[in-house]
């Protein structure tokens, strides 16, 4: 048995998410039902965390387990994009170590929130629109108050069977670039819909509809309600996962 | 009678290009049919040229005549934006003067053709994909050549309607940048499908099959038929068009 790593990007719009669904096309059941067709073997691959319906990925990690070993992993990269979905595709195939996990070796994700200021054609289903201009200043202030917490209850979809709600933040900021803004975040590890329900709760910030008192007193009441609404699917990113090995 | 000015960009993959037809949709005939209804007043648009079904534009002026003066211009710029479809983005409408025509008084149009070299999910519908690098040396040359002719029956479309091929190109050049090609090229005008049939023919003197002297002779044949196929549409965006006035 081998075991080889996936390096993929994917844009989500078509996709009801990363993970294996009946009867709906998601980037895992596409990616799996290509490659067993064209590695004429069963192959179940193993993503480094799921993402929902819409979301991105610039960058992404999977593995996968397979009886014989690929003779051209180049070859298969190109036999692999041309047969998959316009929008996924495969950067790299690499053979690791059978210890090696996409998931549970993962130290560090990286996620991207992108908006823009005003009606742009080309960047439909790529960004959020948003009507008004945000103080970004404030929406930072109110970044430095996460990293003063582990428990996210507040931004986490009810019911999601996670064990913990406890996530490390590393690093959360808002840059402007001309009429649009990017947010960038990352931790050890996110759950369910926190970064659509911290973005949203941080425009609340940037509008002046609540503080950044507020924002603190969110974070305590470890009640979801008390967040602001979760931003669309379109302008999130997982742009980054970070291993020590591989 | 007052006549405004129409600044816009659109995203053209799901338009069967610029002109009013029946039985499809297109930018004209979206934009004549949100304005006349907010206007209350059967507006026609006049643009600046055609554009193909899939082709987009960056930048687009047309002009129209209203029996009664807008009072806010920003307001229904938007309005406009909030009713029209997804693809198209107005940007300003401002009076000018009764003899303004953005078509006839045009001095220069410029439009880029964008390639992608990998599979990139994220330019879809936004971009060419080409499984090849050419030799992007060889291209630039045999773009100098171009300043030399007037003439480019070879790249026009066969029984367009236009009453000459004369053309003043003023640029053209490729640059790379990273796994993307962009080919800019300006002129005083365009022939149906040029730019297309420009590009292609340049992808062929960059891939070596044929060379620089080949391509001066497709030009001088003066038919369409000796000049290599069209690239596809959606790699192309009018970005600039010129005027001294307005």
């Amino acid at each position: 048995m081998k075991r080889y790593l996936l390096d993929l990007s994917y844009k989500g719009t078509e996709f009801h998410g990363w993970q294996l669904q009946n009867n709906a096309i998601t980037i895992q059941g596409e990616i799996e039902r290509v490659m067993s067709m064209i590695l004429r073997e069963q192959i179940r691959i193993v993503g480094a965390g799921r993402t929902d319906t819409g979301v991105h990925a610039k960058f992404y990690v999977a593995h996968f387990d397979i009886e014989n070993e690929i003779s051209d992993n180049k070859k298969l990269v190109s036999k692999l994009n041309k047969i998959l979905h316009k929008d996924i595709s495969i950067k790299k195939i690499e053979e690791v170590s059978n210890e090696f996990h996409s998931r549970f070796d993962a130290k560090s994700r990286t996620y991207e929130y992108h908006i823009h200021l005003y009606k742009n054609p080309f960047l439909n289903d790529l960004s959020a629109f948003l009507y008004f201009l945000p103080d970004v200043q404030k929406m930072n202030e109110a970044c430095n108050i996460l990293f003063d917490y582990e428990d996210f209850t507040s931004f986490a979809k009810l019911n999601s069977g996670a064990k913990t709600n406890l996530c490390k933040i590393y690093f959360a900021e808002w840059k402007q670039e001309n009429d649009k803004l990017i947010f960038t975040i990352k931790a050890n590890r996110f759950l369910r819909n926190m970064v659509r329900a911290i973005v949203g709760t941080l425009l609340e910030v940037g509008r002046g509809k609540i503080n950044i008192n507020d924002f603190r007193q969110i974070i305590e009441s470890k009640n979801r309600s008390s967040a602001g609404q979760s931003v669309p699917a379109c302008g999130l990113y997982l742009t980054d996962i970070e291993y020590d090995i591989a």
